[in-house]
C-alpha cells in the first residue's frame, strides 16, 4: 500500500490521527530530506528512504515500486500533500497501480492563519510564487484575478531568501489593483 | 482558556493530535448541534453546550463568557474553523480576552481532494456557493476571476439541497468564462 500523507506544520500536534497510524505502521518513509529530518526524533527507528530537493521524480518511483513488491510506504510532503506536494507526481507515475491512499494534512494556509487569528475567514485563493514550474507572468495575472476578485490571499513563498523580489512585486499588483477598482468605483 | 478547534471531516482519523488533545482535556464543548453529535460518541462523557444553525453568534458568547469565568472551553467547527468557521466571530465577540488558540484542522477542501486523487495540485480558490450572508453578484465575480485567473476551484455548498440552482449558475459561469478567454486567444 501507498501512502500519500501530509503532516502539516512539522510538529507531533498537527499531524492528524491517520497520518500518525499510518507512518507508525509502515515498512518505509520516502521523502525530501528537509521533511525526513522533522520526522526522524518524532518516529525513531522506522526505514527512511530521503533524497535531496529537485530528485522528486526518482523518490517517488521508488516509493512507488517498493509499494509494489509489497512494502507499505509513506510518501510524506509537509503540510497536504495536494497542495504543492507529491500527490499529483505519484497519480501521475503510478501508471496503473491503484493501491494508493492520500491522507489529507493540515496545509500552511491552515496553520499559519491559525497563528494570526482568522484573516482567511472568507473565499479565498492560495497562489505560490514560486516561478520555478509556473512562469512568473501566470503568477501575475493570478494576483490580478484574485485582487479582482476581492479574495483573501494566502501566498506561498518556498525559498523566499532566493527571491526577495517577488513578494514585492506581488503586493504591487495588488496595490495597482486595488486603487484601480477604486478608481473606477468613483 | 478558549480554544477554537476545526475537527475535520467529522471522523477520529482526520483530527490532529492537538484538536482531540485539547477536547479532551477542556472543561466544555461548545457547538452547533449537528457537529456535537458527531463528536459526542468520540469523546463521551464531556459537558456538550449544543445550540442550532443562526445561534452561532449567542453560542460564541457563551463560549466567551465560560472562558472569562476561568473554565478550558473548546469552541468546535468542522473542518477549520478559520474557513466558514467560528475563528472570526469569536474574535469579533472576544473584545479584551485573549486567552484564545486557534487549533487548525482538516478543511474539506482537503479533505474531499484526498477522497479523489490530486485535483487541487496548483494554486486554487476557495468559493463558497451560500448566498446568506454575501450577495450572489459577488460570488458571480469572485467565480469570474476565478475562471480568468486559471485557478482550480474548491466550491464550498453547505445546504445545497436548498439552494439547487447555484451549482449550476455557477458552473455556465465558468463555461462562458473559459470560453471568453477561448475567443480572445484565437
Amino acid at each position: 500500500m501507498l501512502y500519500i500523507v501530509g503532516f502539516g506544520p512539522g510538529n507531533f500536534e498537527n499531524m492528524t490521527n491517520a497520518v500518525t497510524s499510518a507512518i507508525r505502521s509502515c515498512d518505509v518513509i520516502v521523502g525530501y530530506t528537509g521533511y525526513t529530518e522533522l520526522l526522524r526524533p518524532l518516529f525513531p527507528g522506522k526505514l527512511y528512504h530521503e533524497t535531496g530537493m529537485t530528485r522528486e521524480t526518482e523518490r517517488c518511483q521508488k516509493a512507488i515500486d517498493l509499494a509494489r513488491e509489497g512494502r507499505d510506504v509513506c510518501v510524506i510532503s509537509s503540510g497536504d500533500s495536494g497542495i504543492y506536494g507529491m500527490a499529483s507526481l505519484i497519480f501521475e507515475l503510478a501508471g496503473d497501480f491503484a493501491e494508493i491512499e492520500v491522507i489529507p494534512g493540515v496545509t500552511a494556509a491552515l496553520s499559519g492563519a491559525a497563528l494570526l487569528g482568522a484573516p482567511l475567514g472568507h473565499d479565498f485563493a492560495i497562489i505560490s510564487l514560486s516561478d520555478l514550474l509556473t512562469p512568473w507572468e501566470l503568477i501575475e495575472k493570478r494576483f490580478r484575478a484574485a485582487a479582482m476578485g476581492d479574495f483573501c490571499i494566502a501566498l506561498y513563498n518556498p525559498g523566499s531568501h532566493k527571491r526577495g523580489g517577488h513578494l514585492g512585486k506581488a503586493c504591487d499588483i495588488l496595490l495597482e489593483t486595488h486603487f484601480a477598482q477604486h478608481i473606477t468605483s468613483i
